[in-house]
């Protein structure tokens, strides 16, 4: 298996949970928030969607310009959501190569120091891990108590 | 930097915001649940010290036995456990050796295949990153509004 493909397993061992639990949120729960402060269980799934979607195209492409894209998602389905993004990253992590893998990026701007692309990966892949933490919590208090288990095994 | 020493310091990039999250949970919330089913903080907090503390064993030792001890544990004060455990698996993972983080472990009976200690440590790293997702959501529903970043750069 090259590196890209390994990425990608790594990557899916968790998203299908994030989408499994996504499966789960009714359109009347989409505001939900666990307490006042918290991101709506819309905005959570959102950030997690398209960020990952973001660093995956940095790692490729090599620079901070997904990032300062202003473009806001739209689309207000979030199974739908989770679908078209889960495949627009796999698509972008399968096409990676290893040199670009390696390449060193510029992303003082936002991270503070240069890193190399599959590093910014894998701080994707926690950034999920962390959020799919929250989201286990916002599902069980909307009442639902048959739930996945953290990851996936692919 | 040698391997053991990276390895402590993306553990710590975590574990060091689980405790300053667990710094915030007073006894008076020892016993919260976010929803009926979901663990007690005592029990996630207790859970996440224990399992990374066994995971770094077995990958030390080789074998299952840290997994399959009965030992409870009996520290009731977080905070306290949250330090004694930080640093008794620091300890561990700081003592092993490349070729201990090469050797493949029979973890068949719990994890249904054998695998690399190296591997192993990974899987404790995304269980510790998970329920520190979870922990997240609860100290934010105690009323904690000023939380860390999720990660600690090290």
């Amino acid at each position: 298996m090259n590196r890209a493909e390994k990425i990608v397993n790594q990557f899916l061992a968790h998203r299908l949970v994030t989408n499994e639990l996504i499966q789960k949120i009714e359109e009347g729960h989409y505001q939900y928030q666990p307490a006042p402060t918290s991101m709506t269980a819309q905005k959570l799934v959102t950030h997690m969607m398209t960020s990952f979607y973001k660093f995956a195209q940095v790692a490729k492409i090599g620079n901070l310009e997904p990032f300062q894209s202003p473009a806001e998602e739209t689309e207000s389905n979030l199974q739908e959501l989770a679908e078209s993004y889960t495949e627009k990253t796999v698509n972008v992590l399968r096409s990676i190569t290893d040199q670009e893998l390696d390449q060193i990026i510029d992303v003082s701007a936002v991270f503070g120091e240069k890193l190399p692309a599959g590093q910014l990966i894998k701080m994707a892949l926690e950034h999920e891990i962390h959020h799919k933490g929250n989201l286990f919590v916002y599902v069980r208090e909307m009442g639902h108590t048959e739930l996945p288990f953290y990851v996936r095994k692919q």
